[in-house]
């Protein structure tokens, strides 16, 4: 657990949020798929206020046992693949956090609704919007709530710019730009597996510039353009995106114009255009410090642990009613999964289709 | 004239080329269109080693006598457009730059190849690639030379950066993206008239980003992909294009994203991404002093009066047989006429067009 804890520290480090007094309802949380990214969320939940994770689920016994001892786990909080249904029994559980490969979202989230319990799932929330709208509504049956791990609409950069966007300090939105990617190690990783991952860039971190060009402007793409490119046909085979451009226009008449690469480094960065002013950010929505300027400065806002922030507004909604100021539910994230399936159609046909949101 | 001699003084103030001492062979110009660009140049010209501006052709006496008495040009040295065919029995000139609305540089180009005079012309040489080809012909056929106005070819913040690339500094090229516009004013001027300007957006401004996609990747495209948007088709008429994206595919797998349009500012804006570092321009293409960084920090390379530089260079070009390090001929002008083109076809299908250069 070595390089788990010397994470947690160097989150503590980045650490900004004030632990004010709370005494409200706090959402109690199992994390299921104690990877890379769950591993992350787990440290940084140690900083909330408003939430807290008290069980683990996983197919790997020793991952369970480790994560018992750096997380101060019960162990009848812990279960594995086979036994997970069971949560619905245990009332100290009120969400699952699902932080699995992308193409197992779907069946666990219906399993977590099925047991009762609000499901918490990470980005991209589903393969494509026939899946993402089964779990909605699979999960309103159900009578239980279903968020989305979009981290970004709660960073205070991000949602300064989408303040002066509201209140009128760019003018008429004209333009949004985003770059995102990276470039990506190990060939053999769930990511560049196209039945695990769903696809390639898009759905891992293309989605961030789609995410972005909808917060940032504020309107809906009414429609898509698309092109691939591919250099490299052994790491990102069929189906597996290395790189896509890809394109919106929106009602207003203002575009956006995207990249999404697993072959670049030195991207991450948002342009917003608008009449009387812009906005620029770099890096626009990684998990370091989020910088941004305007026409009128540089922005100042505090710098935040995104998940431990993300969880604590989390259980401000599920259990306080909260309405975030960009939504972060299923219903939005179906948008999502809509545009990038409509993204894909574009990169097959090469040609423009259009979109309603 | 004192709009005019305010502008040459601020160009005096941004000067930054060294007087050296010269005594090759100078380049005597004649200057065809004496409007708003023709002036600027003109007045760059003032602070010229190896250029000098010598004679005049407008259909406005007005103006002829106006910079006879602001630039020194003698009578016997302006014509006017019944007139100028006889410029070929003018041993004082050894070239004519055409500054007029885009629509008038094919037969201006012909009839001043015809009078035995090199071909300066600003850019876009033309409206279309026939159109183009037939200039670098009948130039050939002349014996005359063929440049086009590409000043930003000769920017040293552009060269260090192309010079990098070259060097390997920026490693394998990966991406390159350019948003090149500004918000256009009077809806009456030539670069909104179909006839006059050939196009909208692109012909003018967005032709920047053709060129810096091709100068700083050092490939040609292979394939074009572009969309339109028009949001006031009252001020950007049928074929004057308001707002384009366009994409490229080179031959290495790198892509370019772009932007041209007339209906917003705050852009200007280039960035080339490699495997080993990146180059941002902000601004990359404008009058003023073009700024930079790298992965190694800022560019610090000389600030010039774009236009002097320029005319200096032809004037090695064309009289020392000097080779740039970007071409400016007319050849190269019909690379970007063909991509211009095929951009246009690109939007007009809705398809990818595929390009031989």
């Amino acid at each position: 657990m070595a390089l788990q804890l010397a994470s947690v520290k160097l989150w503590a480090d980045n650490k900004n949020t004030a632990h004010e007094a709370y005494d409200g309802p706090v959402l109690r949380v199992a994390i299921m798929g104690l990877g890379g990214y769950g591993t992350r969320v787990a440290g940084a939940m140690q900083y909330c206020t408003k939430a807290k994770l008290v069980g683990a689920i996983s197919g790997t016994p020793k991952k369970l046992t480790d994560w018992q001892d750096s997380f101060g786990i019960p162990a009848k909080n812990c279960y594995n693949y086979q036994t997970y249904h069971q949560i619905k029994n245990n009332p100290d559980i009120d969400a699952v956090y699902i932080t699995t490969p992308n193409g197992l979202h779907h069946d666990m989230a219906l399993a977590v609704a099925k047991a009762g319990k609000h499901v918490i799932c990470e980005k991209p929330m589903a393969l494509n919007a026939v899946q993402g709208q089964e779990m909605v509504d699979a999960c309103k049956a159900a009578g239980v709530k279903l968020l989305v791990g979009y981290r970004m609409h709660f960073e205070p950069h991000t949602l300064e710019v989408i303040r002066m966007r509201k209140a009128g300090e760019l003018g008429k939105i004209l333009f949004f730009r985003g770059l995102c990617g990276f470039k990506i190690g190990d060939p053999k990783q769930w990511r560049l597996n196209k039945e695990l991952a769903g696809g390639g860039s898009l759905m891992d971190i293309g989605i961030y510039a789609i995410n972005g060009a909808r917060y940032m402007t504020g309107e809906e793409p009414i429609w898509v353009t698309a092109q691939e490119t591919k250099t490299d046909p052994v790491k990102f085979k069929e189906g597996v995106d290395e790189t896509i451009q890809f394109q919106f226009g929106f009602p207003s008449g203002a575009t956006a114009s995207c990249l999404s690469t697993y072959n670049q480094n030195n991207l991450d960065k948002f342009f917003l255009n608008g009449e009387k002013g812009w906005a620029e950010m770099q890096p626009s929505t990684g998990y370091g410090p989020i910088k941004g300027r305007t026409h009128k400065g540089e922005l100042n806002q505090p710098v935040t642990t995104h998940q431990t922030v993300q969880m604590d507004e989390f259980s401000d909604i599920l259990l306080n009613g909260k309405q975030p100021v960009v939504p972060v539910d299923g219903n939005e994230a179906v948008k999502d999964l809509k545009i990038i399936d409509a993204i894909y159609a574009a990169v097959k046909t090469g040609k423009k289709v259009e979109l309603s949101l």
